[in-house]
């Protein structure tokens, strides 16, 4: 996935990795909580939102002046990202996550919920000490809406009615708002006008609905030669995604497909039941629909990147939308 | 509770729990997370924290010129506080919290985890809005010493070995950080120099230890009489305070209560365990010496009374000071 992004240089990461060791120093070494904050810090994730926030930046003629600020808030959002992943983890004590032992099935809940607990202090603190008050009501409203889209996904678990209404909300919480606040708070700390502003936050809006679903699609696509692969993960886990949800409103798709929810509510699925819930979405159209839908977001980011001011960044976010939208 | 702080006018409690009302207000009618935010919001507590917030800010000049702002920040102190308890209710699952049902017992730990979260960026949002940077720093800083408070006593749940060094680091950081803040926010606020503000710091340090050890002894006071009352419910929990660590300090002590907390761990505590354990722990002169160091706080106390510039909310403390020092 960093190759999506190559427009931020190494040294900018490396930047932005140091604020983030800065802010996330902590005095709990050789406890639960240090090592819940340690593996958060050195998980050397993506940071795909840390680098959508400095290419938006790109765009403003204050860019460079703005150089350290971007730094910090690139930090502050990465570590936004981190937290919501660690008390995510909580919820309904899932013994993985995504395939991975969840941190309170390695660490215990008491970990998860205070280091969750004090990396949000330590964003309070950094925000206000630095005076980034602007982004920073843009990022707790985001960690507003983020809340709301977990508790909404987590009341939609096993809901054999889950509409994708509901799906869009959900994922509009828990993703999309924050591509939107990296693209907005990048934007505004760089000096873009406010009509920028409001075509890179609708760009981030894009770009986070392309990323959650092709992460949702991802789970959906087993690999049936990779051993130990523990494929439709969120199928099991209750949560029904974009394939799940677009098969069911085929005609047929949900008199096909209820009695396999209806038996993963009742945690009596098997992996038969699985290879062949997998097969009827597939038959139904659901991962040829999703794609469809992802496409119609890849239009729309493409209409929005050539109303950008054209430069080279914005070449850059072309490359990495086709990239989302590529099979 | 209220009654020791009747310095605050009924008008002011008013101001404060409207600024609560407006800043917690959230669009999750009809569900979990709701009505833990609801029940959260109207549970009347004391308003200890705001009441010494505003007490504190009467020895500034600036106090009525600070009035709405000290408004704002005592409504957002009580949040932190509501936000705390919210979170600690997830720890271990408890089904009771000092004999009530917890939250996320009577309304899942998810709606716990996010009623939480929610709370902490809705404090977050409104201290950037406001402006209230610097005391919103402390205010962050003391979230993150409640963190290490309730990590630490999370850690000595059950430990047998238990310190009184670390019973006084785990209570600092879980209630006395919120009263030293308190102090040191209505001071500030006001405009004290920053010797008074060290000053009334000094004191909300005696009086969160004060409040937390008479707490911890209250729960050590059965009622016989009293049916229904849940005696015990820290030592039961694995949680020993005071009175338990002072007796085990005395001669003879840890042979005698060992067994116990060998017991309590076991989980195969009895109701006759519990009587014997507290007799053993009034006998080895674990009450005694609890109100001894209380008094030694409240001596301490009524020194820093005297450093600070005499009024009548000096005199007021004294006699809260007093009454929290009472047997």
């Amino acid at each position: 996935m960093p190759k999506y992004f190559t427009r931020v240089s190494d040294e900018q990461i490396q930047k932005i990795r140091e604020y983030m060791d800065l802010f996330m120093g902590h005095p709990f070494s050789g406890t639960a909580i240090g090592a819940v904050l340690d593996d958060a810090a050195s998980s050397q994730g993506k940071m795909i939102r840390p680098r959508l926030l400095v290419m938006a930046s790109e765009f403003g003629s204050a860019c460079r002046e703005a150089g350290d600020r971007l730094y910090k808030l690139a930090a502050i959002v990465e570590m936004t990202h981190l937290a919501s992943l660690i008390h995510d983890d909580i919820i309904d004590d899932a013994p993985l996550r995504r395939g991975k032992p969840s941190v309170q099935s390695k660490y215990g809940k008491n970990a998860a919920v205070y280091a969750g607990d004090f990396l949000m202090s330590r964003i309070s603190y950094h925000l206000m000490r630095e005076g980034l008050n602007h982004s920073g009501m843009v990022l707790s409203k985001t960690v507003e809406a983020m809340c709301v889209g977990e508790i909404g996904q987590a009341a939609c678990r096993y809901k054999e009615n889950v509409t994708m209404e509901e799906y869009l909300r959900n994922i509009h919480g828990k993703t999309v708002a924050l591509f939107m606040a990296c693209c907005r708070i990048g934007a505004r700390e760089s000096g873009c006008s406010e009509k920028v502003a409001q075509l890179l936050e609708a760009l981030g809006e894009c770009l986070g609905y392309m990323f959650q679903m092709r992460d949702d699609l991802l789970d959906f696509t087993t690999d049936h030669t990779q051993i130990g692969k523990n494929a439709h993960q969120d199928f099991q886990e209750g949560i029904y995604t974009l394939p799940v949800l677009l098969a069911l409103e085929q005609p047929g798709g949900r008199e096909a497909l209820t009695p396999f929810m209806q038996r993963n509510a009742g945690r009596i699925l098997s992996a038969e039941d699985i290879c062949r819930m997998e097969q009827l979405v597939t038959e139904l159209g659901g991962m040829e629909k999703s794609w469809n839908l992802i496409h119609g977001y890849q239009q729309h980011a493409e209409e929005l990147i050539r109303l950008l001011p054209s430069c080279e960044v914005a070449q850059l976010l072309l490359k990495l939308v086709r990239k989302l939208g590529a099979v």
